[in-house]
């Protein structure tokens, strides 16, 4: 069976725009008090970025022949998360950034103190959500994947990531060390949108559960190298956020710790583990392995 | 039968150190990596403050004759929004305050980033505490139990409420107003923390759901009341935070709108409505009748 690009291409922008939909409905309207809140909040969840993450979510609920309209939902609330770090890793005590996706970031566009808020409650908004829709057929199954959403997000996860990337400024790290930062800053939030999408359909056993497992934290990683390699070959005009921040930032990179060729090279092959993890499947890990594809030779 | 104020202060007491015990094994090592983000998280949430929410979960938690080991997790869930709200609201670009429980305030003792990252991470890890426990023999139940504490501390809530008082700065604000401030900035988690601590245990009926939801939101704003008359008349030692600080900072309060005198007699009916409401309880709303007591004559 030929898969043509076009496919791929079609399938994901149906997704990407019902996931735009999705999130405007969850999202407070820019009418209602308090408007300059809901405002920056719908700027900085609406109208850009790749939805990854929720592309993720579609994918792994495809091999668990997932409702597409609960996928969404669990999506969305991944997404919210993702928009809520990126406001509050751009202010002014984090990574003091005034571009994102091509335009100026919250605390620019706003104020410092309703980018602050706007990020606060995009992440109560994203539990809200998870939680207020029937997701799951069994409850207890669905409060397992708040559960999970939070973790990721926490300080075991997404928040702690950040917390070590602080910490690493000016450090020379180990490979290992590197990782695990970004097992944690990137990784938990992608992890837990793969988990989330594949756990609003069918249960799936241990072994199937440990082998998608194996996938999102390969293809976490291989994400987090790609960043590192666009954004030393990248301008700022390509990429739609400040290039070159992290070596101006003295943060180590995969491309400060190994090197542009052994970068792209690891790249490759988080992506061939990650395939691999994806055997057992079949044809319904198809967009999870287009997905693969996607995240690591997007601009190589 | 004659309660005498030890009695009250026995359980206060008694339910106060629960809580401690719920946050100290809920809040992860300050051992565990990444330590500084963990040992912030700790450093805010543990040794300090009334827990009043909490405590208001506790008596309510007794009307409905709830498991105390429950409420003492969705007490403490509470508690740590309560947390990370206050590490946020003193943020340089919110209230910029330096003392905090009679203690640095969290972004003086480590950093701003670290502060940032320990309010984010605080409320995941309430979110995560609800979720993981069983909570409500109905796990539908608890599922809404979340969507409710996630609603509380949102735009429509708390942290809406945040984004209204921002935008008071410096304006005369109405008496209905001020209120519909308050009703989201501290009204919200206070109604959160006394349903939830209900929901622990035997369903309520509509009536007595809407009583008890009453009762919630006058002790709130009573709450609100006597925190800006304690504002006006306290010292910095005596309030364990910078004392006047909203008049300094141009913020309407009751006491700028009303006077102290007329603030103070609102506090007085906000009680005497809150005490009403309790009417059909009987005597499983002793607690909740003492914590009214509690909460409005505590320094007048």
């Amino acid at each position: 069976m030929t898969i043509t690009t076009t496919d791929f291409q079609r399938w994901a922008s149906a997704h990407q725009q019902r996931i735009e939909v999705q999130l405007k409905a969850a999202l407070p309207s820019a009418e209602l008090a308090p408007q300059r809140l809901h405002q920056a909040m719908r700027y900085v969840a609406l109208g850009g970025g790749k939805r990854v993450r929720p592309l993720l979510a579609f994918a792994a609920g495809e091999v668990t022949r997932a409702d597409v309209g609960r996928v969404a939902i669990a999506g969305a609330a991944v997404e919210l998360i993702h928009a809520y770090s990126l406001v509050h890793d751009d202010l002014p005590c984090m990574d003091d950034d005034v571009l994102r996706r091509g335009k100026p970031t919250c605390h620019v566009e706003f104020d410092e103190a309703i980018a602050l808020l706007a990020g606060d409650a995009l992440q109560s908004l994203a539990i809200q959500l998870l939680a207020e829709h029937r997701l799951a057929d069994d409850p207890s199954a669905q409060l397992e994947m708040v559960r999970l959403l939070a973790a990721a997000a926490g300080s075991r996860g997404m928040a702690g990531g950040q917390a070590i990337d602080l910490a690493a400024v000016g450090v020379t790290l180990s490979l290992p060390e590197l990782e695990f930062m970004h097992i944690h800053k990137t990784g938990a939030l992608i992890r837990a949108a793969t988990l989330l999408g594949a756990r609003c359909g069918a249960a799936l056993d241990a072994a199937e559960l440990e082998q998608l497992d194996r996938f999102s934290k390969c293809i976490g990683l291989a994400f987090q190298v790609v960043d590192d390699v666009l954004d030393t070959d990248a301008t700022t005009a390509t990429l739609g956020k400040t290039a070159g921040k992290d070596a101006r930032h003295n943060k180590p990179t995969y491309v400060s710790v190994l090197g542009v060729a052994d970068a792209k090279k690891l790249a490759g092959e988080l992506r061939g583990d990650a395939l691999d993890a994806l055997d057992g499947f079949g044809e319904r890990a198809l967009r999870l392995r287009q997905l693969a594809d996607f995240i690591v030779l997007r601009k190589f």
